[in-house]
Formats: C-alpha cells, sequence, structure tokens
C-alpha cells in the first residue's frame, strides 16, 4: 500500500491546490480541539469538588448539544466550500476533492452522533467516541492512499500526517475503554491541535500564500527539516495545552473564591499526593 | 512477506475466478452480521430492563445455539460448493482453493465452539471469542499470502480486505478481555457488514457478472479510486448498524409498551445523562 | 531491518544446518506447552470448586517449582549439545549459532526466574510472565535478523515462525497485566505449540532426514504452499488444545465423582449460563 | 519514511561525530534508570508493609521532587554542551544538532512536569508519565527519521535505538493506564538501561575513543553481530534490574530488623503464595 514509487523512475507532477483547502480544516481542528479541551478540564476540576459539579452539571450537557451543532455545521460549510472552489478539470483532482469529501463526511456522521447522543436516551455515550476514532482513523486510511505519483516531500508532509491523526484515533479508540481519563484526553486534544498547525505547515510548504520561500520538493534531506518542525509543532501544541490547564483551573478556583465555596490549596502537602494518585 | 513484486519485472496473470465465489461469502457475513448485531443489542436493551432480561433469557440462549448450527450449515454448504465448482486445472488455482477451504476450516471451527459453548456446561464463555478473532486473524493471514503475482489492483482489493479482516479480529479479541462491551459489539458487526459488502465490491470488480464496465488492473491510479469505494463501503455499514440499533430499542419499547412494562423516556434528560456516562 | 534483498541480485547461500538442531527445540516447546496447559487447566477447573482448591494448591506449587527446575534442564541440554554438535567453520555459522544460544540464554533466564519465584518470598509473580514474554519476543528480533542473504522460502519459513512468537510474546504481556484468564492461557499455549510443530517443519523442508521430496527454495510460489501448511498447523494445535481441555476435566470429575464431591452438572442450564459469561 | 536508499545506488557518507555526544546522554539515561528502579522498588516494598509506608512517605515526595531538579539540569547541561562541541559547518551537521536538541526539549518538558507534579496541587499525577512516553516517542521518531544517506551499519545501529525507544514509550504510555504495576517499572528500568548502554555502543562502533577495531560499515553481515551484542545488552540490563532488586529488598530488611519492625519470612510458604498473585 506504498504509491510514492521513488525505486521505479516513475513521473511524479506537482499536484494544484491551494492554501485555503489546508488552512480551513486546520482552524476547524485547532478551535474544536481548544474547547473540547476547556470543556474536559472543567468537567474533570468540577468532579474533584462534588457540590459544584451537580450546578455545572447543566451547562456541560448543553456544551455537548452546542458542540455537536457547531460541528456539524463547521463540516457542512467545509465540505461545500470544497466543493465550489476546489480546482477541477482533471480526472486526478476530482479523486482527490472525493477523497476530502469522504473525511468530512466522517466528521459529520460524528456530528451527528454528538447531537443524538446529547438528545436521545438510552443512547450508549461511548458512541461519539466510537465515530471520532473513525473519523481520525478513516482519515489516516485516506492520508496513506492519497499521495499517489507525488513529490517526495509532498508524500512525506501528508505521511507524518497520518501519523498524528492514527495516533489520535488509537487515543479516541482508547476513550472508549476507559472513560473520563484526563490524562488520555489532554493527549488527544494536543494531538488534534498537532493536526490542525500541521495542515497549516503543509499549506505554507507546499502553497505558499506569501509567495516567500519554495522548497525543493525533491530533495530527500529536507525530510530531516520537516522531521524537526513537526518535533516543533508538537512541543507547541503540548503547551498550548499546558497553559490552557493551567488558566481554566485558576478562573474557576477564582470563581468559586468569590462565590464563598470551600477552597483546595494550591500547592502540594504530602497527605494529599496520595489520593491525587490513586484517582 | 511481500508478494507484489511490481518493482522487479516479475509476470503478472489474471486469476480465473467467479463472481459468486465472492458473493456467496459476502452474503454469509452480512447476514451473521445482523443476526449478532440484533441479538447484541437485543440483549444490551433487555440488560437495562431487569426484569425484562430474566424473561428473555430463555430466547437469547436459544438464539445462541441456533446460531452456532447456522453458521456450521452456512460453512459447510461454503466450503463444499467451493471444491464442486471452483475452476481448477493448475496448480496454482488448487492452491488458492486450500486456501479458501482454510478460512472456511478456522469459521467451522468457530461454529463447533459455538454450538459447544451453548450447550455444555464449565465451557469458558470467551473461547467463542478466541475462534471468532482466530478465523478472522488467520483470513487476514491468508488474503496477505494470497495475491502472489497478480495485478496492482487486484492485490490492492484483497489488502484492504485483509485490514478490515485484521480490524474485526483485533476487535473480538478485545471483546476476549472486555466483556458486554456495546460500543465493541457494535464496532465489530460495522466491521463483519463492511468484510461482506467488500467480498461483492471485489466480485464486481475482478469477475463483473453483468460484463458491464472493464477496470484496467494495471493501473496504480485506480487504487485512489479504490480508497474512495472502501470508505463508503464504511459509512453504509455504519449506517445499517445505526439504524438497525434504532428500529430494534423501538420495537421493544413498541412491545414493552404493550405489556405494560414501565416506560423509559426517549428523550434525555440531565439527570439520566449521568448514569448512561458512568456504565 | 529487512535482510532479504531479493530485488538487489545478492547472492544468496544456502546454510548448512542440521534436522536435529530444529526438531530438538521443537520437542521441547511442545512438551512445555502442554505441561503448562494442563496445569492452567487444573487451576482453572479446581478454581471453581473452592474446597478443591485449596487442597490442590501444594500439588500446583510443587508442580511450578519442578516446572522451572525441567525448563532449565532442557535449555542447559540443548545449549550445551548445540556448542558440541553444530557445524562450525566459517565465520557465518559461528554468527549463526550464537544467535541460538542468546534464544536458549533468554529461556534460561525464564527457568531462573520461575525457580526464584516459586522458592523466595516478596517476589513478584508477574516478573516469570515477563520473563515468558522476553523470551519470545527476543527469539522474534533474532528470527527477524538471523536470515541475511538466504532463499526465499527460507527467509519466509523463519518470518512466520518469528509471527508465531511475536504472538506468543504479546500473548504473554497481556498477562501481566491481565491475571489467571484462561482464555487467554489456552491461546498462549495453542501459540507455544505452533512454534514447536512449526520448528518440526522447518527441519523436514530445509534439512529433510528422510532424503525424500526436495522443495526449491528458490520459488517465491511456494510460499503460497507454506501458508497453507502454517494454518493447518495452527488448527492442529488448536485441537490438540481442546482435546486436552476435554481430558482434563473429564479426569477431574471422574476423580470428584469417586472422591464424594458435589458434582457440577456437565451439560449448561439457562440460570448456569449467565455466571459463567460475568466470570 | 525509510531513509537508507541501499537500492537505488544514492551516495553514502560517514557522519563526523564524536564518541562523547552518545556517551554522555548514554550515563544520563543508565544513572536515571538506575534512580527511579530504586525508588519504584522502595515504594513496592514499603507498600507491603502499611506502617513503614506512612513513614517513608516523606521521603519519597522528597525523592520525586529532587528527581525532577536533578533532570532538568542533566538536560540544561547536555543540551549547552551540544551546542558549544557539537561538529558543525555543513548545512547537514545544523540539521542534525537540531535532531538531538529537539530530543532533549522533549526531556526537558519531563523534567518541568516532573517539578510541577511534585509541588502544585490539583495537577494530575499521571502527567508525568504522559510527558515520559513522549519523550521516548518523539525520539523514536527522530530515530527513525534520522539517518539519511548514511552506511548500512549505521542506520541499523540506530534503528534499534528506536526498537529500544519505542518499547520504551509504549511501556510508559501504558503506566498511564495502568497504576503502580512494579512489573511494568521493572521492565521500563531495564528498557531505560538498554538504551543507555546502547548509546555508549554506537559511540564504540562508530568513533571508537580507543583507536582500536575499525568497523566495515557497508557490510551487511555485520547486522547480524549487532543483533547479538543487542540481546547481550538487554541480557545484561535484565540482570542489573534483577540485582538492584534483591540488594534493596535485602537492605530494608535489614533496616527493618534493625527497627524491630514485624517482619517477613524470606521463603514463600504455600498459604502466602496466593496473595502475592492476587495483588
Amino acid at each position: 500500500m506504498n504509491n510514492s514509487e521513488d525505486t521505479t523512475g516513475q513521473e511524479h507532477w506537482k499536484i494544484p491546490g491551494d492554501f485555503q483547502g489546508h488552512a480551513l480544516p486546520g482552524s476547524f481542528l485547532i478551535f474544536l480541539s481548544l474547547w473540547w479541551n476547556s470543556v474536559n478540564i472543567l468537567k474533570y476540576i468540577c468532579k474533584k469538588q462534588k457540590q459544584v459539579y451537580l450546578y455545572s452539571k447543566v451547562w456541560i450537557h448543553r456544551a455537548e448539544l452546542l458542540d455537536g451543532v457547531i460541528l456539524t455545521g463547521m463540516v457542512l460549510f467545509g465540505a461545500i466550500s470544497l466543493q465550489i472552489y476546489a480546482i477541477s478539470g482533471s480526472q486526478l483532482m476530482w479523486v482527490l476533492r472525493l477523497h476530502h469529501t469522504i473525511i468530512y463526511t466522517f466528521y459529520g456522521i460524528l456530528g451527528v452522533t454528538k447531537i443524538l447522543s446529547a438528545t436521545i436516551n438510552s443512547f450508549p455515550a461511548s458512541l461519539t467516541k466510537l465515530a471520532l476514532s473513525n473519523a481520525f482513523l478513516v482519515q489516516t486510511f485516506i492520508m496513506y492512499n492519497h499521495t499517489h505519483g507525488r513529490f517526495t516531500m509532498d508524500v512525506f508532509l501528508h505521511k507524518i500526517l497520518a501519523l498524528a491523526t492514527f495516533s489520535a484515533g488509537l487515543v479516541s479508540f482508547m476513550e472508549i475503554l476507559i472513560k473520563n481519563n484526563i490524562t488520555l484526553e489532554l493527549m488527544r486534544a494536543s494531538l488534534i491541535i498537532l493536526q490542525g498547525t500541521w495542515l497549516w505547515q503543509i499549506g505554507f510548504v507546499l502553497y505558499n500564500p506569501t509567495g516567500g520561500f519554495e522548497w525543493d520538493l525533491t530533495d530527500h534531506r529536507n525530510n530531516m527539516f520537516i522531521t524537526i518542525y513537526f518535533c516543533w509543532h508538537y512541543a507547541f501544541a503540548y503547551i498550548i495545552i499546558g497553559v490552557n490547564y493551567a488558566v481554566i483551573t485558576w478562573l474557576v478556583k477564582w470563581r468559586l473564591r468569590k462565590l464563598g465555596f470551600s477552597q483546595v490549596p494550591l500547592l502540594k502537602t504530602i497527605v494529599q499526593e496520595e489520593e491525587s494518585e490513586e484517582m
């Protein structure tokens, strides 16, 4: 299932594409990841304080419904603008557009599943996780079979995007089995941000909108630079999630202090350490 | 373990085969998947209502026994018709027929295990899951070593069938460790339907019975179309399972209402949300 | 990490070897697998009958100690006879002998761990599972890097042996995390028997002691036959384990009946079904 | 994502490098592994004796804080000396230095996470495991894309280092989900020691400081020797961990006897066996 026939002297071509087609889904993913991450952190902190949790349940439920609606809206917007603006003409471009349409379709299924899960009773809650995992794994499958006949660097850029989507799919799948684990949720969030920023990176490398530096897409050595960029993106995503966690924790504590709830000390003492570990 | 030597200029040949040989096991798999899926959903819904469960246990037990008998019958029918109708002559065709016979053998072992599990006491219940997982993984192994010397597209069609069987095998294996998880059961069902419809697809692509469109099996670019078809099949399987779930839920509720059992409201309220999540 | 350079026109050679060097460890593995399997089944059945378990504990403990001693003895015998009888001369043969010596070393570590685990208190019980998993995974690593410059079929024979050892290593690793799961134990037993019989098969294909049929080791198509043989071996291993399970269950029941213990009915009734499933 | 184009007749070059650049991080890893391993074993033994655990908690907490500080210090020292002493000049050397800098960065993130986890309250404890897993997996990713255009043996040496880091990353990831499992902790420790000693081995093979034996880096057959060395390293790491476990257990028992705590017998009796197994 390897489409990059470098060794057989086949012809390669530069795929006509556009920067916006990568930046738009990239922005969607970054937005969604921060949204989901914030809700997850809020839930985690509130659950630690039982009385607050009962109070915040209504808001979390509404957030989940809104989440599904926004996601479906995004997918519709992305899929329709893809049909209108995507460069067409050759049969190859038509196939590539279909590839993207399928990815949007599976995110659409995720959106519908989220809405159903938030409204219908007796709906197994982990089905949204299954739909999420499916969306990522189908995207990986598409990415892996998407780059037939392209230049070395183009193939490599999409292969490591597939690495990110595969990891996100795997973590989502684990969340079907292990529920409400904050570490898995944080990891998933960082992997989705990584996908989003990496889509921006692909847009900049292949179709630089500023018309600046032009990469030599046939040079194998450039892959070693791309490796570095990918790790920087991941470190960046990791730090964003960390800052988000810190800000939300601080906001909740500040709000609780104003409302007069019993306060948890910030610095760890030895007795509490054990509890948090057992959780 | 890669048998498709595209790069070494080896000879390729078109395997003589027939449409029926793919359509028959495909239909078997679709039928079995819907059957298992329906029983699983019924069990899941009934377990939520304790009193109904005790009442329906006898039926579920009988369904499991019947399941094993039907499966064994199917396997015998498939294996025997393979021996009678399969095109023979060359040594290669003989090897390929043996490959299919082995796959039928492992499904046969599954059938026997199911019958034993339903009749004999002190039989570990998860052995049927092990036999199921084995059947899928052995099929993957065969598929992967099945396409020596064939055309690019023929290889690709069988490789992504192997992807579906491997995923189904993996999910079945997980079910040995994590029992009665409805999400895993739904996922397995959708992967088995995917296998079934994909077998039909392979039949149509390689041995079109209507004599219509003829694919160029040597063109690498066709693999990108096949990728799209595979995802459509999966989306289709996913929706079939969803509709099946909805229909069965509605039927059970309708029947319970008639029998006067205490009724569960359809739309989710916030208090119930938490419970279903913890389950 | 692929050592079979078929495409680059490198030279290949037939490795001088002997039938005994494959048959001996094969027999050891088959013996050990049946031994471990029988102990596991005995433990499983006895645990279901609490009073019998307390009675049989002493015997199971002694079996574990004996197990370690026998395993260490086997390893010493195998390793020493390897040093004495292995064909030497070239540097390559020396390297290949070292490869086998390492495999014996890791099985030796397993034997020592078993003895320590059975004698020393406060020894984590799952360390024997770790040593077992290590032995299989190191063997996989060796097998994978063992066949440089050999003929196609020779490479394939060792690669699918590596598949069996890898699967056995994976299942053993899972047993570190999920303890006393009879299905995993049965699966591991069948995979070890598969290894043992496959070693016999390798011996027969490469160094046929009867001087009979000679395989053409350079023909890719033979790999499709070998695939069939491998599946037959697995089906055979599966059935052996099944028969072993049936015989031991019957023996225990017969012994208990004679000793006058309360008897469990053989055929399943609907009330009991649920319990065994929850276990 | 395979950078070793042996088949396409591309040019290869010997990378200028130094022995110290491999020995320094190797020593760091060996030190850290032994440190973490000793703390883990201490925790495991103390937990078995409840009264001792409460007494030792303060010390374990301090060890964790110190751990983070030392790790961060090591990373800073390594990264700075890399910037100063690394051979530069060509663009390739600059890329390779960046690769190493990224690895240090992720270990630095681990250090900071450890300090935060030991000081700040309401910090999810398993985040340090996530950072550890990330550090290893990012290192694997870098290693895998690090050896473009190098000699066969150089590539192989780094690929099996990547195997060790990947395994360590996987085990660390499992520790997010399964907490306080001594077997996983011992396994992780042995894999980190393996990495450390293997870095020394790479240094000796590629840039022998004693100016002794010079390896022919282009000979495929040398990979079979390297395979043997790698297994010896692993067996060595395994034994080191075993000796460490024995020494610490003996020291704790000796100390407890002097302090007059209730003593656990060394040799296993049959009644105790069952308990340790269930744990």
